[in-house]
């Protein structure tokens, strides 16, 4: 059930966006616009360019550099970040608006490392402050319609996932960068692939195997090119693969094919257009455009909600370690050539269709300093 | 190029098709009605009732058991084999009919190990007969385009290929043997997405790595349910992966993503249906079908020409070993656990658009004492 975006008090939460790069400037400053309990109200930047014309474009008058954020988190005028920073950053902003007393939207990968992760999560709880992941297609109709449908049975028991998520990431991207900073595929788009298919399957893998491979493109010289990856699921075993790409053209697509019939997504994992969905069951397949939306505002909308009501947020944070526990268990297996289990995880809560919630799609806005990561 | 089924001469080579399981009836024995320069002479089966009823639909006198093969290679009334066995007993079969100096046109995989590939070529060369395997789509105008148009370099560099083939095989079909048999996933199905990729590529790959797993249904007491594997390409490093199941609804698709663009093939191997490319280059997409169409007749119009002008037949013994040798590293990587290194490997030719032959669908006949391996 779609939700309307009125939450149960007239409060808004006041947010600080932290780091204005592409993702803030074409998604997360203009979701304000969709989100009627959450308000901007404060901007972080280094570029002193970024927060005049982003500041006078959205009218937040509050504007800082990173040097001053303790200054923005003491302020008054702050509820809550959205991280937005590269993601070797996390952490530490992530950290220091929890012990501020502030809440955070942290932008996937939650953070780097396992040990990041938990120490956000630790920190937040001992700061009686929210901690949420901003995984976008855990409220967007297309996703969770197709795990609703798979654990409805529709597919008999589902038996394999398969995904590929490929781009052509712009030399000198952020992505990029180094693995110790967060560059590299699994961390950027892998990580949707393993989200997806942790919450289709609801369980967490207990084995995984990779190969990652580099064509020798100038691009290429701090992390990999490609990564192809096999997960092992316990229980009625079953497996699931994907290869993600920074060397390659717009792919973006899963399969779930169960005793029964398939689902395919293509495109699977967009925000910047609409998502098809094609369901096939004993031979008959009905297909299903969902137009394109605002991804982002339904995130602040929940987040502020929970704020606003006490409730949990999810996905939590424990969500975003799930997810980097499995992306460093990849690279392991990459670097080493061998496979690597996984600790037994626990993961309960799972997306379903009561988090869905719809808003219309924003326009692209003129960006200030900053481009796409992709042609 | 698409060839007429005229050969250079008017004789016809005579044919003891060996086997006649389900793929022989619904594919092979009716092929020879599209077939001019090739014809069947005789038929091998432990069946009575299949060689009488099949005989006689075919107006086949020459009937024989396994325990007469020999009076059938010797019978002066057959040039070639078909053998449409189970694949242990292809090379048993290839060598006995090579000694008798009758040529052999052999169902694909070749046979069940390395050595065994390398035996029946080096028997067959021995004994100057030609031997070829049945890859029907090498001779299949969707498939051989798909290969036209990743060499003519339409996506850009190749940088990785993606594929999924499934189906639920029936309890107690023969596909589900074990290993030493020829049973699992690979031997039968997996061998496509292999025998794709290297056409696609034009390349062997030089480390394999392979997750198998089961669902602890019945039917896979002696096999595995479901292969993942991972290829790793020479060069311009890249990487390959598929997905085969026994266990799962019927999908039959691969995507080779390029630099520039992708290709899906959706269907991709079927051969009793038509057959669909999805090419997107730039962002414009261009679909395409064809039609249904008789697979197994350009089989043996190609290997009869072979044997009437001399030519060396394609695709041969040495492109039947090299899947096989692919399929042990996977089971071998399956099995350890462990990545596997291939010798280097080396296969100049490739299928091309000149080897495309075009032959409408045959009608599914009637069935005798055997049935579809899947629902």
């Amino acid at each position: 059930m779609p939700r309307a975006s009125k939450t149960s008090s007239d409060r808004k939460i006041r947010y600080a966006v932290v780091g204005l790069g592409h993702i803030a400037q074409v998604a997360v400053l203009p979701a304000f616009a969709h989100a009627e309990n959450s308000e901007l109200t404060a901007l972080v930047s280094s570029d002193s360019e970024k927060l005049e014309k982003l500041g006078k474009r959205y009218k937040v008058t509050s504007r800082y550099s990173y040097e001053q954020f303790e200054d923005c988190l003491h302020s008054g005028g702050v509820d809550a970040v959205y991280i937005a920073l590269p993601n070797h950053l996390h952490r530490e902003y992530t950290e220091r608006a929890a012990r501020a007393g502030i809440h955070v939207l942290c932008e996937k990968p939650l953070a780097v490392t396992e040990e990041d992760c938990e120490s956000m999560i630790r920190v937040a709880e001992e700061n009686g402050v929210k901690l949420m992941v901003a995984y976008r297609l855990h409220f967007e109709e297309a996703n969770l319609k197709a795990i609703d449908l798979v654990q409805q049975g529709r597919l008999g028991e589902m038996r394999l996932f398969d995904s590929v998520f490929t781009m052509q990431v712009k030399p000198g991207d952020i992505r990029l960068g180094p693995r110790e900073l967060g560059g590299g595929t699994l961390y950027d788009i892998g990580v949707y692939c393993i989200n997806a298919v942790r919450n289709l399957y609801g369980a967490e893998p207990m084995e995984v195997v990779a190969f990652s491979a580099n064509n020798g493109d100038p691009r290429f010289q701090k992390c990999e090119e490609t990564t192809s990856a096999i997960l092992r699921f316990p229980g009625r075993e079953r497996l699931a693969s994907f290869t993600c790409s920074f060397g390659a053209a717009d792919v973006s697509s899963y399969r779930v094919v169960g005793t029964e019939g398939e689902l395919v997504m293509d495109p699977a994992y967009e925000y910047a257009g609409e998502l098809k969905q094609r369901l096939t069951v004993k031979g008959r397949t009905r297909e299903r455009t969902f137009p394109k939306r605002d991804q982002f505002a339904p995130e602040l909308v929940s987040f502020s909600e929970c704020i606003l009501s006490g409730a949990a947020p999810e996905p939590s944070g424990w969500e975003g370690l799930a997810d980097v526990r499995v992306i460093r268990a990849l690279y392991r297996s990459a670097d080493s050539g061998q496979p690597v289990s996984l600790e037994p995880f626990t993961k309960d809560q799972r997306p379903t269709l009561e988090q869905e919630i719809r808003q219309p799609p924003v326009k692209e806005p003129q960006l200030v300093n900053t481009e796409a990561p992709s042609e």
